[in-house]
């Protein structure tokens, strides 16, 4: 019997037909997670794939419906583990997810090195420079800013996990596209496949999702662009696939 | 008096009300110049401009409606140069547009360093390294290959004529975005908007446009994309826009 704890709720993962602990004070997946794990390649017979900075677990739960590998997810904050632990519990997923309460720059040297053949991550986005971290609690903070990892902290250890010509895939802002690329770069990962995202027609890219292959050839493809929202406000009809199933 | 040599042809540029020389066995203007010469920002009143690899002067022709600023265009091919120069005669445009037959490599010291508010650039697509070149005439293989100029020359080059905060725009294929950006820093030109171009909806991009600015700061927009065609095989109302002027 799984235990709510307080601020907690049950959430629906409607696409997957599984439920999933959440709390707005604590951790809530978002919608960058869900086009992570929509976004990237997993083998779907078998295979080792880790999520890192997984936060609640949303990535792995969901790529449960996509693969029979084995998923893992690194966490670093011991409440929001927590509740993703639970999560799995719940939908009885514990002999494929593996979830690892620890820093994701000493799971190359805890997981060893090259054992994966898919690495997602959905990193903190901001900077030490941005402002608003002031105004919010400690969880939030830790998963939005750059406090515990940053952005080459999350590609080095990806590099170091990925496994030669196995995939990396990360969400994150267009302003720090090239960052992201650059980094790849320097750590073997070769950026193949970028899809842009706009929250609808006419409007600039909020997100981007990018997947490498450790060692690959350079061949880079620009996919054709993912739009949030129609122009009446409703998802399109691909988010709405990636949400509810439909 | 204007003649037209063997082979060629006035052509419309009838978002422009233009009309420019053309030769299908020596050089025609591509929609990727239509697509940069609409893509980059111009100074409305005055400034100077300049085009590298301007072919048959398509990109100072268009720009000639955009600004009342001087307009320059480098073309190494002296019998497209040649073409481009009676274009200009023709539409009796010799006062804005001063055409160059000369390498782009020595334009920063013969018309001297930070000079230009922007540069452009259509260069060749192809490395050398691509095996369709023995099928094409000299004329078209050194539009479309490094023949004569490597994508770093010609950043390189920009770099060096563009002004400070000045604006530096190139058209190019998404496979080598990665050398683009990579380039483009090693010069000092911060990327700041790309628009990719997809021929139609649901298919990957087959173009890039981007424009840096000299020392800019980091800052990177992702535009909306550019669909070329409708499902119908019309062209959009945005590309009706830039070849028709509808």
């Amino acid at each position: 019997m799984v235990k709510l704890l307080e601020t907690e709720r049950f959430d629906d993962l409607l696409a997957e037909g599984l439920k999933i602990i959440q709390s707005s004070s604590i951790s809530t997946f978002s919608l960058d997670a869900v086009l992570l794990a929509n976004f990237v390649y997993v083998p779907i017979q078998k295979g080792n794939m880790i999520d890192l900075c997984t936060g609640n677990g949303v990535i792995p739960l969901m790529l449960s419906k996509r693969t029979k590998g084995k998923l893992f997810g690194v966490e670093i904050q011991e409440r929001i583990y927590d509740m993703a632990k639970r999560s799995v519990i719940y939908n009885e997923l514990q002999e494929q997810i593996n979830l690892i309460h620890g820093d994701l720059k000493d799971m190359p040297a805890k997981l060893g090195q090259g054992k994966f053949e898919v690495v997602t991550c959905n990193p903190p986005y901001f900077t030490m420079k941005d402002s608003h971290i002031q105004k919010e609690n400690e969880h939030l903070a830790i998963a939005r800013h750059e406090l515990l990892c940053t952005l080459e902290d999350t590609i080095s250890a990806s590099s170091k996990l990925v496994k030669n010509s196995g995939k990396v895939a990360f969400v994150h802002r267009p302003n720090r596209l090239l960052d992201i690329i650059g980094l790849m770069k320097k750590y073997n990962i070769e950026p193949k496949r970028i899809r842009f995202v706009h929250p609808r027609e006419g409007k600039e890219a909020n997100t981007i999702l990018v997947e490498g292959i450790k060692n690959g050839k350079s061949d880079l493809k620009i996919l054709p662009p993912l739009l949030v929202y129609q122009a009446n406000g409703e998802y399109t009809e691909e988010m709405k696939g990636m949400l509810y199933g439909e």
